[in-house]
């Protein structure tokens, strides 16, 4: 249903391009300013982090998606502007404005994003330059998504194609993860472009549900970013019929597919990460208790370094959904860890002990909850805890 | 007012004798089965853990505590005995039993604690055989704080004595605790003895309040275990006047002391920690606000982390107040780290990064949050995050 196309990012749909370049802001010679436009005016929709603290590119950037229309994202890494107070704002305002003049846009219809350091101000003089030097085109989307890394080892990047009511329509990612990711709200940054025409109530609500079964799902360190941002332009250029409620499932699944792509692609490349963890806790009486049973296991140290380990210590994952807040009769409960059933109604079941390691030194490792009480489940992703995350971050200032 | 007795244990306080032996639970040649036994009947009371995985440990224990008498804990480290079902409590009670035979006690007076690997059983024979040759006395109390040890690397344990109602009495306890530390009830195993008269009621209600703002108030992991207890046994030998609500607040003022030094041995101690992080949030609306404040601090990967490199990366402290839940106001709050304020009124303030890495390399280090919006505060205790906690936790069951 969805072809996956080679090399897509944020400017495969029609009428966007893109570009970045490097102001120095935390390091030299490293892309950290990016953006993308569309050439016409396109419907917005975004959702943001949750954290009480909230970064000041998050609360312009919020405000503006409230008006529907945005053009451009302009978007840092090496600074989150967070924790700068009025200044922050009036730094994140003047970023916009440099984007606006450059590319000859309504500074109310660029979007602004920050990523890194909390409690630094931007360098504004020095991302002002780079900016003036900015140029885009149909292949500056891979840029983009290398100029917002920050501890990311890889750029994370798709674009789909898909028919939507008789119409070829495309949807363009790029996002970022890494660090201090249990999203809220979004994740940590992730832009959506599409060329599809879609309503702006429409593509608020799908976004928002997409991003809740995806990339909300998502944890590396139980650290909710005061950054966290997700947006999506949709210019309409490819010219389909309006999508909205009654006609855009189509849209919908394939947007879905792209953020799930991304949900995966930053919980595999977690700081330190060697391997994805899936949680799947199926049998919750709710929605809700299978969501916060699959983030609490995914979450859990506990878990995440046994995993890392390559250690059946199965107890650790029924304890943490113990602690989740989920209903739960624990003498109901089974478990299994990539396909091998280790507990059934809370007892413990025989398995060979080699084997079990073996299938989990395999760089994505799946356990299943079933709490045996209702219908309902959820799927969240994690990543293991390595010794590389704590070198990491026990210097990441510096 | 509180003297601190010279290796004061469990057994220090008058009428009460313990032991340890070696019964191969999970390693050769290592004390890991400990008793604590008083001549008379004791009053008791208990705090326990709220995962609703439950060891069978726990659950026979809290049964025990509510008919308020009780004459000896029998506890072993190396098994957990949760997920273990009805086998599980049938072989908890065995132990019970083996106590009571061995000491002659009514089994229903003996309580027991388990702490290890979940997912196992007893080996019940291996345990009779050692309760057979564990002897009792007054130097005994050492061998037990040792034999309840598992991940921690020094036992910790504590005596105090001083005057209450006219009547010299006296405290004792013995604690462990390390990983999957994040007590939601008591802590991973606290056992606390004092000759004291005391009123079974009085007891249970100082116990619940003196743990709250102790025990309670550390995170090693966020990891909250199935096995969590803590409980008191009053034998009433030192002959002072019955103590309750109206005439206690000096012995509530001492078991306060007793749980708080174990509250910060545990801190210090846990699983790869190389120091002690105290967490205080003045300013909050509520106490409760500042509780679950200072505990999403004290439990952030990423301040442990930061701390754990002296790293003066405070925006991460503002994040987790941030994502706790805790009525906040970015705008008003200030922070400070070792004395030193970083932040006022949600902004950054100057400080001389060198000597800050130098205070921050201290092992003990200390976070204050101003909240600016209350007069509620709450202090909590944590520890920092190092590669030796991933290398423990990777390769825990082997």
């Amino acid at each position: 249903m969805f072809k996956i196309i080679e090399d897509g990012n944020v400017a495969t749909p029609a009428g966007f391009t893109a570009g970045a370049a490097a102001a120095c802001i935390k390091y030299p010679d490293r892309l950290d300013v990016a953006v993308v436009v569309s050439r016409v005016p396109a419907v917005t929709a975004g959702v943001f982090t949750r954290n009480v603290v909230r970064s000041a590119a998050v609360q312009v950037s919020e405000r503006r998606v409230a008006g529907g229309i945005a053009r451009a994202v302009i978007a840092n890494s090496g600074c989150a502007n967070a924790c700068t107070g009025n200044k922050g704002i009036q730094d994140a305002e003047a970023v916009a404005q440099m984007a606006a003049a450059r590319f000859g846009i309504p500074a109310e219809e660029v979007l602004v994003a920050s990523t890194g350091v909390i409690g630094t101000f931007l360098p504004l003089e020095r991302i002002e330059n780079s900016v003036a030097g900015l140029s885009l085109d149909t292949d500056g989307g891979s840029k983009f998504a290398h100029a917002i890394m920050t501890t990311d080892t890889r750029p994370k990047e798709i674009a789909i194609s898909f028919t939507c009511a008789g119409t070829t329509v495309h949807i363009g990612a790029a996002a970022k993860g890494s660090g201090m990711i249990h999203p809220d709200m979004g994740t940590m940054l992730c832009f959506v472009t599409t060329d599809a025409c879609v309503d702006a109530a429409f593509l608020q609500a799908a976004l928002r549900r997409s991003a809740d079964s995806t990339l909300n799902m998502v944890s590396v360190d139980g650290d909710t970013s005061p950054s966290d941002t997700l947006v999506i332009l949709a210019n309409g250029i490819a010219g389909n019929p309006l999508l909205d409620e009654t006609n855009g499932a189509d849209f919908e699944a394939g947007l879905h597919y792209v953020l799930k792509y991304m949900a995966k692609q930053i919980a595999a490349d977690g700081e330190g990460a060697t391997k994805l963890i899936e949680v799947t806790v199926a049998g919750a009486v709710t929605e809700a208790d299978a969501r916060v049973a699959a983030r609490t296991v995914a979450a859990s140290p506990l878990v995440k370094t046994a995993i890392h380990g390559a250690d059946p210590n199965w107890g650790r994952i029924v304890c943490a959904v113990g602690r989740s807040g989920a209903q739960m009769d624990a003498s109901l409960c089974g478990l299994s860890l990539n396909g091998v059933p280790v507990m059934a109604n809370g007892m413990p079941l025989p398995f060979d002990e080699d084997e079990m390691r073996e299938s989990l030194s395999s760089p994505e490792v799946t356990l299943c909850i079933d709490l045996g009480l209702g219908t309902a489940g959820a799927t969240g992703w994690g990543c293991d805890l390595s010794r590389e995350y704590v070198t990491i971050n026990a210097s990441y200032t510096t």
